[in-house]
């Protein structure tokens, strides 16, 4: 991870008070029954990322930087690491979804314990340590701010198991159709492009080991496809045609009945999707949204199109700058359309994340840090799939044109969507 | 099921007041977030329990019978309806484990309601209605006793798993041992013996069907084999050899890699076990507990014993009537030591089922009442072993000499034990 | 086993011969290839057989008795032996179906090597040890003749995978149609019977421990369930509907997808059934066979019968003493349809195992035998259904009216099929 | 696929016959029960592999190009398309491993029968025609020569799982030890180079494309990571430890107890592996073999160096052309150690398929062919990670140095082994 220091101790402390913030209201619409069960592996209980967020700063910034921070409960530490991977013993086979305990309150005084242990912190700590802490103070913050995105996904997921189908929160009327906005394909040219971060200011460390990658010239739409273009796809029987599908997409396919997105539900012969606001139609002009990878790819086969690289699409974010995004800030938390009075490449930040066809590999000259923050990224960079531009579940804060998200290729919970790029 | 319609309205009243009062006791000590979770398929979320034991009453009781009743809710009678078996839609695929709605506290808004209505119907009702309906509400309360004890079992599994080791409830001081009782044989002569129901309450239709059954000579020991005993077995290397086992509990011990009782741990070279109370030393003069028909049967074989069958047992309880046990009324909710001051046939009833070598079969004439009601008993009987008896998680009034439990072979999370014949 | 040792050497010598041959008749008609496969783990390869029932002489006949004889080979034991449960090490971890070597002809060979031995042993054998091998010869054929009705059902199911159909041997004139049987219910008084054997020739352990077990009147069926009778049943929605079914027999109908008795296909609206013949029409008056005990249950269930259990079949077999039946020596491996020209009971013996409601438990006073012999039927004695009569595949001198064969209540690829009783 | 058609008719008749008849020699030793198995999901029965490729001759060219053809047998293409995937009916639920039939001779017969046909087709076709078949008739010998690879290894796998280990052919001596070569890292320098086929033979479509890549400056070690050093990260306990491994490799090593390299077998404490010339002493000389990628990958990163892209490889191979490899036509179908008496790059062709850390993706611009034969390649581009430089078992007129071989991270039966790069 790489980070300037020259944040003054006020500024992070707004800026950590601010996101602690930030997953707290996430979680409120929520019982305490929401917070504790795991429908899917992928999926983890709510009450899991809360106690998880504040026990990376227990671990990283409390116990090495407070001098006799004592810790809130010593069984913590083992019941809220992810990274801890010992078999459990016979009595103690415990997975997440059937951890009831602590309840949710403990783990709202668990935060708060560490939250006042971080300010005191800060309020006494001298520079020359400071200096030393903000990296990884800084990573936390990083951290939790992924975690809130896994809430939003994770939240959803977990609503949507329920058979009365609640809503998390009702809908907001930005969220209705714009209009529909043309596709287009924009100029990108070839040569060769500079990957990777090389700013001042955070970054992780799969986005370090700048280098050059050569690109051929190629076309990039303009915005995100939509709802009414992908049930095209899917009226023209595009789920059942094995000539769009990768091998391993059709295998899955086939095995779970695919035909349509996840949350998408046919009633009366209409296609409605469950969503935060509840079950609601699916608007033609929003970007479909939920697809996995192979979908992705099957979509861009049928369309006579293909993904992008992530190499051609931070090439187009250096042509193309994205400005800003439909990010958690808005509160909509769902894709919104593109907008049709605007030209240029729309939604190339927020809405949703946008598959590639590159894998999650290293960079060049890639190295892990020492020590368990080095378990970070490089261990997960197998059989994953690069996605680029966060969504509507991520921080404007967050992101960056050389941010890379990775999934397995069959993963749908995400807030994932489809870009097309033409040869 | 058989049941006389003699008793008065403010005795039934009073019955089923009391009954659902001790579920609710049951759940007090429980947090919401313990109460959604399944952490094996045998075990069902408390919450559900609680509303699925009100469903009953809801369905057969208030709508048949109480003019103008309308349903708490549309929904929860596809919930709580533990028959229901149809494939839920593509949005709707839950478990019980995911169901987070209704929250916990809708549930105890849910029992209110119906258990107002019932006192309401009960009010209102005319006599020739009122001996149509006894019957239908006995067999509800019998359910909400029979579901108390898988409370009492699903939640003691429930909290095993969690690292925390969490306490239902403190011990209390008659559970200490008193000694030590020595294992003695007691005479039951050969002969024809009558078996099934013959009184006039209530029973369940799988006791029906009296009918003589002709029993060798055999003697039966006089209390429920203890930890220490099931030690000597352990320690000889009873889970590994495999003279001891059925093929099938032998293949279930290897691939589980068992080597004592569910809830056991062996910390430092010393045996622990998971409780109620938490975590305790296994006390050498109770009875071991939570053992497998598989276990029971072959700590039988290495012993130079055998289990009874049924049929014996119900001879035994003819020819030693047990008068009293340790059920859920002592409010234990553990197995006690026999009582080395008494003579003659102890723990017959009470303390835990009791292992049959009998498989779970109709009786002669057994028949299956129309409707719903008649998927009570009749469709589970196949692969399962017949239990007697009952346990400390059982109601003093729900049990009686000619009462079958049933469970598969392998099932372990049961207050369950070993009685032992000799030939 | 039980058995007297009057039989001279050469009668025993005769008897092994005929047996023995037998055995590879049945496996004449394979291709080397269809000896080494196993499809499903029920189903055992064919070569194994012919090992494994030649591995019992060589281990319990020749190395005792047969002073220096050498083994064959020195992995046979290991290879063959089907009590061996120890976990395999790694570049060893086989299972049977990939037991490419040795090759068939290999396997005659060991047969060839093993038949010459024991002749040999049988001329030079002193009568008082003749005497003590007699019962361990005898359990080796009765184990051997075990092993040919497998050979023929696994046969069976082995050609019935391939999709080319392929035909065993041709079907004989005999098995066509007789026309039509009426069902008709014999009556069968109640009273107290005498169960398990009580002659002077072998037996298997399982039917020892003779007892008196009461029986109530009932009534038998004539002769077994037909195709025709089976098909009304399925074209009531039998296999659909619920009601008929128990619990876990409808888990397996639906998981199965299940709607047709094994080897039954429709082709263009008609009923086909796959045989030993190859794929031929459904013939209405040969009794219904490869159903499972669920399948039997549901079927009587519809019929508003239901099945005997073991000891009313003894009962019957007593008051209505079977003569003869269609076993292995007609040759004709399918069972046949009910003779129109005869009264009384039919098909008792023969054609198909009948499903009996009882499980596979010990009778009183059942021990096992000291050492491997021992483990011959007790540790199968739990989750498993009784069928009695003996089936088209077994041999004539197999069978006897005490005989228990045993199998897990979802097993379909034996010649099982469906007797009726009425109360 | 890219074909220059100037080969003249006898050339291509000669070259046919040579490659067919090779397949055949592989399959000599075997014994018809050895041709009919899958002991895993990976491995086809190797008569499968005899008819499947007979299958793409006489689907592909017979049947399209010899006027009055008829199929040898008319299921034949269906028992033999790889590419079929319908669900089979209820009957003809076949797998692979339960086809016994057609027996091996029959296969034998089906070759010989579509093997004349080609003939008479060669004879008799006229020369537009033969410009245009010439391109199939190469890719369906390139298509044998790759199921030669598979039958080698599948044999090997097949016989490995069988506990009298097998031989299949006796050591050659030139597979002795020619004593150790150091390892040294020579020099690729960065820059710009051209990946993908630019020849006028025979490449695979996902070799075309041809476009630049731009390679930082590099280390390439000049030899196969040998079994010594292999054995050195296994006694550092290299297996154990978190730190070398990829997550998902760590959860395979976990999962499956791996402690070393497929066929491995420690006895007496002393290595011994499994290969195609029976069980043998572990040659610390030879190159480690069969290994996964994230045996590969954890191995380099205990070595502080990593793998090669696939791109580096190519690069290197165009600074250090490769000349010969050990390759089938050596007959020796076991790798060899490096020759100590060389300078340079060794083994970049032969011995084994070198694992490299490029996910399997289309090169720019990549396009499948229309029809059947589009799904050669394209349809595996997911999750696979690519090979390069054939091994032992790969023929030396299949490769190039373009070649891209692919199999899953986790695939261990094939040939490969570690080449590392040093940054």
């Amino acid at each position: 991870m790489s980070i300037q220091t020259s944040i003054a101790t006020p500024a992070i402390q707004q800026q950590y008070q601010q996101i602690r913030a930030l997953t707290e209201a996430i979680c409120r619409p929520l019982e305490p029954e929401d917070t504790v069960v795991q429908p899917i592996v992928d999926v983890s209980p709510p009450k899991w990322h809360m106690a998880h967020t504040t026990w990376f700063f227990e671990t990283f910034v409390l116990t090495p930087y407070l001098s006799g921070y004592e810790l809130y409960h010593p069984r913590y530490s083992f019941l809220f690491n992810s990274y801890y991977n010992a078999v459990g013993s016979r009595v103690q086979r415990h997975q997440r979804s059937t951890l009831t305990r602590p309840p949710l309150r403990d783990i709202y005084a668990y935060r708060q314990h560490v939250d006042e242990h971080v300010y005191q912190l800060l309020q006494q700590i001298r520079d020359e340590e400071l200096a030393e802490l903000l990296p990884v103070l800084q990573l936390g913050l990083q951290h939790e701010q992924q975690h809130q995105e896994l809430l939003v996904t994770d939240i959803k997921y977990i609503l949507s198991t329920n058979p009365l189908l609640p809503v998390y929160q009702p809908a907001s009327q930005e969220t209705d159709a714009r209009g529909s906005t043309e596709a287009r394909f924009l100029e990108v040219p070839g040569g060769s492009y500079t990957i990777g971060y090389q700013g001042d200011g955070f970054c992780f460390d799969n986005e370090l080991g700048v280098h050059e990658v050569r690109i051929e010239d190629f076309q990039i739409m303009n915005r995100l496809v939509t709802n009414r273009e992908y049930l095209e796809f899917m009226e023209d029987g595009g789920y059942k045609d094995f000539r769009h599908w990768l091998d391993e997409g059709l295998a899955m396919v086939r095995a779970q009945s695919l035909e349509a997105p996840l949350y998408w539900l046919k009633q009366e012969n209409e296609w409605y999707r469950f969503s935060l606001h509840g079950l609601e139609k699916v608007r033609p002009e929003a970007p479909v949204s939920h697809i996995s990878f192979y979908e992705a790819d099957a979509y861009a086969n049928w369309a006579g199109k293909r993904l992008l690289t992530e190499f051609e699409w931070e090439a187009a974010s250096q042509v193309y700058p994205p400005q800003s995004g439909n990010f958690t800030d808005s509160q909509l938390l769902e894709p919104l359309p593109a907008d049709p009075a605007k030209d240029g490449l729309q939604q190339l930040y927020g809405d949703l994340w946008e598959w590639t066809y590159s894998a999650y590999h290293p960079y060049p000259g890639f190295t892990k840090a020492p020590g368990a923050i080095g378990e970070y990224n490089g261990k997960f960079m197998i059989n994953q799939m690069v996605l680029r531009g966060g969504s509507c579940a991520t921080s404007g804060s967050h992101i960056r044109t050389t941010y890379r998200n990775f999934f397995h290729p069959d993963k749908r919970w995400q807030f994932t969507g489809i870009r097309l790029a033409n040869k």
